[in-house]
């Protein structure tokens, strides 16, 4: 698939089928968050695929960010303490946390080209699914991103682009 | 170009050829990024894109992290007044930056389809930048993306991969 096309028709999926995911294709998936890139390349992350149901509704438990009925998860950590030891306080505040999101959007791209709908999720409790994955404290979940098999088409939210973007210096927008 | 080609062959590139970038391709770029999720589809970025020569060596001067000698930049900011009111504290201090970080990928990925080098830095003095771009305070800038045709063909950073992929569970890794 074009990455111009995946890019602009990926959309964030809230209603799948209840068709299971291979594990091939989720092996894939995570494959594509691994070459994105990372600060310093730290490569501080840890993708924790989860694909047992039972797991999967204990953790929507704790998500209210977590909509409709995935088949499958991947849970985006951070090792905190390699994070710090690779790049500081900026690595483990900062870096780590944007490293994890710029993987999280290979992820997407990639979910997208597998005939997959994914929504990235920010709303969970940490500390719960710190305990439920058996993470220990400087392992922590940064993204959860659902996957399934599409059951739902939406429309494109309208995008804004002439009122954020500017070339060489921010102009204050009157009237907003 | 084929997105699994385009997420494995981005490299990021500090070293550029001094040629210009039209300005349709800049903002075919930013466009890529606009085309991101964002949390709670706030779209509270903007996207600041420099391509005058004094205004990115006042930049460089003042961003350790920037290296060689881009032909264009792009200034990944947030409206933090705008995130607050959109996702409250979460919105303000996570959201919006994860939120820069995805718009980025799709950035420095629609980048290279262009046959443009780029890297992200994170290592910046932000209150200098703000001053230099006519930033008000509320207007933080996150992240920037550098810009050029490439004049270095490097080889990819060696990814973990199994290391750092677990179905279901984390396992710590004994010996390491």
């Amino acid at each position: 698939m074009d990455i111009e096309q995946a890019i602009r028709e990926r959309r964030s999926i809230r209603r799948f089928q209840d068709t299971a995911i291979p594990d091939e294709v989720l092996v894939r998936i995570v494959e594509a968050g691994v070459w994105a890139p990372s600060g310093g390349n730290a490569q501080t992350w840890i993708f924790i695929i989860i694909n047992e149901q039972s797991r999967i509704e204990q953790i929507k438990a704790i998500s209210p960010g977590l909509l409709g009925a995935p088949t499958a998860l991947i849970v985006v950590c951070q090792d905190k303490d390699l994070a710090y030891k690779r790049g500081g306080e900026l690595g483990r505040e900062t870096l780590s946390v944007m490293d994890a999101a710029i993987a999280s959007q290979n992820i997407a791209l990639q979910a997208y080209v597998e005939g997959l709908g994914s929504c990235l999720v920010l709303s969970f409790h940490k500390k719960g699914i710190q305990k439920l994955l058996n993470l220990p404290e400087h392992i922590v979940p940064e993204l959860l991103i659902t996957l399934g098999y599409p059951a739902e088409n939406p429309k494109p939210p309208k995008r804004k682009f002439e009122e954020v973007t500017f070339f060489n210096e921010y102009q204050a927008q009157h009237g907003k």
